[in-house]
Order: C-alpha cells, then structure tokens, then sequence
C-alpha cells in the first residue's frame, strides 16, 4: 500500500466503473467466494489478528483498552464463520442497482414523419438507481467491519476506501488482502477495495473531492465533527443523538414506564437511546415519582432543572440537566412541560433530529406530534430504540443520517446509490417542440408516467 | 426589512413549522390569492417597476445592461397575468408532501398479552415525505422569479429567503410585500417569504447552517461556485454544464446532423446545450465536412484538435478546442475517436456529469454507452436538450443538480422535500425483539412491506 491516497482514489474511482457494470449475479458471486475464502483462510487471518493482539493486550494492561474493545478486535474460528454469514447475508439482499424509480413517456411517436405510435417507438425516460462511485469509510478497531462494509460496497456496485482503527492494523491488511485477492480472482479490478495507512492520510481522503463520493465516518462525535467541518466531500452520518420521549397527559403510564425503562436501558450507548424525558404537567407528581424508582432500580442518574421542583423525592434528580448532551451511558434528563406545544418547542430547541417519541392514548395529540416534530423519526407509543436499519426492515445499516439530504434516519443499500436519467429517442429533438408567436410547434410532450 | 439575516432565518424557521402542517387545499388557496392579487394590485406593482427601469435605461444607455436584460426585467400587464398563471399551475401541480414512499410492518401485534394480529394492533412504519424547511435562493434580475421561486416553495411547504438582481430591487421589494400580505390575510406567518438587502447579506445567508436547510444559487458559474466555496448549508444547483454528443460508427448520419444542430443551437446559453461532438474515426471522413457546413449555416464557430487533421476543409475547426469550456453560445468543439471506449473515456475526463448523448443505430453500443456513462443524464438518439424538468414531465423546475446527491438532474419540486419514517406502535419496545444465549426473543420482526 504505498500508493498516495489519491493514486488509490483515482485507481478506485476506474474500478467503480467497473463495478457499476455488473449484472446482479457476478457482485453477488464476488460475495460468495469472498464468504468462502473467509471460512478457508482461517489461519492467515488469525496468526495476522495475534499480531494486533499482542499489542492490545500490552495496552489492556496498561488500563488503554477496555476488555470490550479487547474482544471486538479479537477473531476466532466462530467469528470468522459469522463474518461469513455476514457476508452472505448481504448477497442475499434485493439488488439496490437498476430499480427503474419513474418512468415518462415523452412522445409516442417518432420525428421521421410523426407516424403510429407503436412499441418501440416514441421518447421514453426512466429513472434508475445506479451506484455513488467510491466510498471512503471511517471506522472502528473492528475486524468485522472490514468485510460488512466492503460486502455493502460491493454489493451497490461502489468502490471503497477504507481506514480502519489503529489497533487492527493487521487484521484489516489481511482481510483487504483478501478481498482484493478474490476480486482479482474474478477477474475484477482489485483497487475496487482500498484501505488506508495512517491516520495522516485521513485528510488526503478527505481533500479527494471529485474521485470520493461519499464520506461515511464511524465512531465518536469529534470524528463526525472533524470529517463534516474538513471535507467538501457529502458525509453521512451523524454527529450525535439527542432522542426525547415525551409522556402527554394522556398517557398510559405504565406503558410510558416499560418504553422508557427500554428505550434508555436496553443499550445505552446507542445513538437512539433517549436521553431526555419531558413530562406533561398534569401527570408529573403521579408519573415522576414511579418513573424515579424504577430507573433508579436500573441504575440511572437523573438530572432535573426548575421545572421538577418538589416532584421528586429529595435528590432522585439533580437540578443539573444538560438538555444538550448526549449522555451515551445510564444518566436521563427531565423536565416537567405545561402542553403539548411546550414540549414540542423543547424537542426543536435540543434536538439532533434523530428519533422522538410521544406517549399518549390521545390519537389527536399523536398525530399532532408525528406531524408536527422535524425529525427523522417521529414514534407513537413505541420506543426510541426501533431506530435501525434491521429494526426497520432494511437488512442492512450503512449508517444513520440526521441530514436531511440524500438519505435521512437509519440508512440501507439505498443510501449508496444516486440515479440517472436514461432518455431513449429516434432522433427527437427539442426544437420540435417549441412554437414561436408564427408557427406551432409540430409535437407537444404526452408526459405519460408509467407509474413508479 | 431592517431585520438582520439571522433574525429572519429564525422567523423563517418557524413559519416553515406551521406551512409544514397546512392541508394542501390551504397551501393551494394561499397561491390562488398570489394570482389574484397579482392582477388586482397591478398598478402598485407598476409604479414599483417603473423606479427600476429608470435606472435601467440609464444603465442601457452607458451599454451596462443589454436589451434582452431591460426586457426581462420589464413588468406590464400582459407579464402579469403571464406570473398569475404560472403561480396558479404551480397550484395545479400534484401535492409534493404526504406522499408515503415506504411501509413496513415490523409487528402485526401488540405487547399486551401479544394478542391476535387485527387492523388497530402492531407496530407500523411509514416513510413520507416533508419539507425541507427554510430554502435561500439568490437569483437573477427578473421579477417572474420572485412569484415562481416563491410558489414553489409554498406549494412544498418551505420558508424561502430570497435574495433578487440588485436592478430588479423594488420591483422584488413589491412583488414580496404582496406575498407576506397576502400569507397574513390567509392568517400564515408572513416571515414565510423574505426579502434579503444588499449583496452583503449573502454572505450572512451562507452563514446560517441550522436554520437554512437548502441553498439555490440561480445565476452564473462564479456565483455557483462562490456559493459552494463559502456555506455548509447544501447546495443545489450546477456550476457548469459541458455536454457531449458521441456520433458512433453506426450513426444514422442525417438522424446526427438534426440532433447535433439542435443540441448546439436551439438555444446555446442553456447549460443541456452541447460543447463537444465526438465522432468515431470511421465515419469522421464522411461525417465532418457535412457537420461543419450545417452549423457554419447557422453561425455556430468550430474548434477542433489535433484528431481532425485532414478530415474538415482548411479552416472550418481550428485547432484549438478547449473541452472543459462551457461555450454558452455559438461555439463548438470537435473531436475524432476510435472507438466507443474512448468516446465514453473523454466524457468521463472532461464532462460536468450533466448530460450526455450517443447517436447510432448499433443497439449494443447504445445500452454500453448509456450504463457506462456516469452522468445526470444519458441519452440515445435525442438531443441533450431534453434535460430539463418541464421536458421530463416534472411540471415545475427548481434547478439543475450535476451533484450525486439528495437530487441528480432536473430538478423538480420533490427536491424540496426530504422524508420522515414515522413508527405507530402501542408500547413496544426493542427489548421484546432481542434474545440472549439464555432465552429467545419474545417476538420475531414480521417485516412485511406494504410496496412502495
């Protein structure tokens, strides 16, 4: 890999044209034989992921990794056969490649003569999807990352770039080595699956503009940051998740207590975990104290302003909140809202434009809510955490966009792909169509949509 | 308009809260008094016009302005009611929001007891589409874009900021008082139309990342480019557009003339205008010499390379083709190549991913052309021309977008919407669809799509 990162962009951006190329069937032969190299070149990939292992270890050691991260990076026999699967379940996906997404007809006959209309005759558009091109791919110090990212990519018809955390150096050239070797076996270019040196070249990858289509960061808010603030390059992706739920007054409350108790302890540190929760007034003194113990049982911090004031018992919410933060961990903001507006104007205020919820038996409060909340996920009566591309039923998660361009909430296969406008003619020409103040014009557009 | 930029966006947020909630029957109600209100208020709007043109004539007198410029910023009656009833076709144009793009059911029952499946059980997701919010547009000197830009943007839902040519300033200033009137008739926020100053306050336009969702930049490539440079706000529109046509061996050559002297000279300004004729070397002899004579005809100026030695009388091409230039009048480029490979590597090095066309009547040729050619647009047989969203059956065009993303091509009012997934559940939570090596989930996703 001694190629300069943009030696490796433009070599990326010839193979995505190649790849753009494929029939269905050949991506998805790429993915199988990828899959069954996994399985066969066992030994290869482990003694490579010992040698990143030898150095996280030392570093677990010495307090700098956590044993979770320790066990992320660490492949064994049964990892790899899921990494397989993995692999295979993204071949098993409907094709995201030339969906036909409109179709107009734009005359129905044709300008020798303007004779029958028939068949094959006429200007037809249609609009079909198509692959971005290359993709740069940020991500964590995860081995299987490596072969879910490049599988999306591959299956879209999208060269990709990847740089993969530090501390699985090792393991990602083996795995990319991989995947370009069984690229090449294919007969297919091998610089369709590039992966960056050190963290320097970051910057070369995203100065790329032109030959990267799409950046796509993984990780913390100060990388997302970073990569949205030095690139001219679309990012997706999202910085932070700011989710509120909020219990009307007309919720039931003990469904309020189940969803929230889920949406903020069954994981965390998800970006759709909630992190605060507003509370009509009417219901807060019989709400709030039942909610404090049962998140207290679970070991959640609660931070509370003004608003709480003699709600609670003495200290279950310190007058503390940071409606802004993102707390990522076992700690929930509240506040008590006088109306269904009030609570609206907070959301607008310290939203991410992530996923907001509302709890409440009263349909027209919902509907009110669920239209009139700006964000990418607006939920009745459910938990913030069905924010997810599997959740969802997309089978696979590239990422989750809280822009609000090109893709916006949990985004699948679809989000690598732009389209293009296909126009078949027989010699049609725009002229034909223009009349002067002297002379009509010989044809007027059918603009017939062939549904989409 | 003494408010600053800032100010306005903030009130432009927050109108574009409530036109975001609006039936369509209101949103068209509030464009069909524009149209009335246009006709009937025509002398103020008159008197408005005649201090620009006062200025204007001198400005044509000191040979500042051409003619055709005076003219389009001219107002009278028959303008008028030519802006009324394009407002009211924008009216007439299906309704941008509300659309469902996607359903999925991710559940057919409830958590209470996971009952029997019923219509008023499980957990449902829909994806519509909204609007985008506040739009800024900056735009040439002509008051018809005033009343089109900002029916658009009505008809979506949008806020829109609007930024007009300094010599159509009181005519804009007018134009835009009878909108925000007429909105607080209607009992809407009249911040939903506003009206930037000077050319200063662009710079504070650009500048409002988080309240400005989408900036339209109508104008020239130093403009476009300028815009691009200097806001993180996205940007829809195109900077440049260098179109091709290849004439492939299989040509039919009389077909190729028509197309060609269509493409370059039914109207040149136009960025689907075409800048560069490729055609394969073995119809170049036979082909040149009467392509030169047809556009000489008509006054259009060829320039060629080095390819075209020998193949054109002494003259007709000099050798002097620039192919990144956008002529945007009478000018042409030309060159010869040898195979369709080459014909789609050229457009691949110099195109603006805007639109390109292949002439022939080799089927196989025709379909390698249109999959290989990452562009906008890609045409067989017609002239680049067509690109545009009235031609396309779009109705309406809010630009141009050479970008691969959130809108590609002609542009047409679904570029200014964005989508929402809303999720309807009755106390679900993702804890229920989670197992562990101890226990099985309790439910398993249905997953089942509704079609799009």
């Amino acid at each position: 890999m001694s190629a300069s990162v943009r030696e490796q962009a433009v070599a990326a951006k010839a193979a995505s044209r190649v790849l753009a190329t494929l029939p269905e069937t050949q991506r998805n032969e790429v993915l199988e034989a990828v899959a069954a190299t996994l399985e066969s070149a066992r030994d290869g990939l482990l003694s490579a992921n010992a040698q990143d292992l030898d150095v996280a270890r030392t570093m677990r050691e010495a307090g700098e990794l956590t044993a979770a991260a320790l066990d992320r990076l660490t492949l064994d026999e049964r990892k790899l056969n899921e990494m397989a699967a993995q692999v295979r379940s993204v071949a098993a996906l409907p094709d995201p490649l030339g969906r036909t997404l409109d179709a107009v007809e734009l005359d129905d006959r044709d300008p020798a003569g303007w004779g029958q209309p028939g068949a094959a005759a006429g200007l037809h558009l249609r609009k079909i999807s198509v692959p971005l091109g290359v993709l740069g791919v940020i991500f964590e110090a995860r081995p299987d990352a490596v072969t879910q990212i490049a599988a999306l990519a591959l299956k879209s018809g999208n060269a990709v770039i990847l740089k993969a955390g530090k501390e699985v150096e090792h393991t990602a050239a083996a795995l990319v080595t991989l995947l370009r070797d069984t690229l090449a076996v294919a007969g297919l270019p091998e610089a369709a699956v590039a992966l960056l040196g050190g963290r320097e070249q970051v910057a070369e990858l995203l100065d790329a503009h032109g030959l990267v289509d799409l950046i796509i960061p993984r990780g913390s808010k100060a990388l997302v940051d970073y990569v949205q603030a030095n690139t001219r390059i679309p990012v997706l992706g999202h910085a932070e998740g700011v989710c509120h739920i909020y219990v009307d007054r007309a919720a039931d409350q003990d469904l309020a207590l189940r969803v929230i108790e889920d949406a903020k302890t069954e994981y965390p540190a998800a970006c759709n975990a909630v992190e605060t929760v507003l509370v009509h007034r009417e219901v807060a003194a019989a709400f709030l104290p039942k909610l404090a113990e049962r998140l207290r049982a679970r070991g959640v911090a609660l931070h509370g302003n003004d608003s709480l004031q003699g709600l609670l018992p003495d200290g279950a919410a310190a007058n503390d909140a940071d409606f802004h933060t993102e707390y990522g961990g076992p700690e929930l903001s509240l506040a008590v809202v006088d109306s269904l507006d009030a609570a609206i104007d907070h959301i607008h205020t310290f939203c991410s434009s992530h996923t907001e919820s509302i709890l409440t038996e009263d349909a027209a409060a919902a509907e009110r809510f669920l239209r009139e909340v700006d964000a990418a996920g607006v939920f009745h009566n459910a938990s913030t955490r069905f924010a997810d591309g599997f959740r969802y039923g997309f089978g696979a998660e590239v990422g989750v966009s809280t822009s609000k361009f090109h893709a916006r909430g949990p985004v699948g296969l679809e989000g690598l792909t732009t389209y293009k406008y296909i126009l078949r003619g027989r010699g049609h020409v725009a002229g034909d169509y223009r009349g002067t103040a002297d002379a009509p014009a010989a044809r007027t557009f059918t603009h017939r949509r062939a549904g989409r």
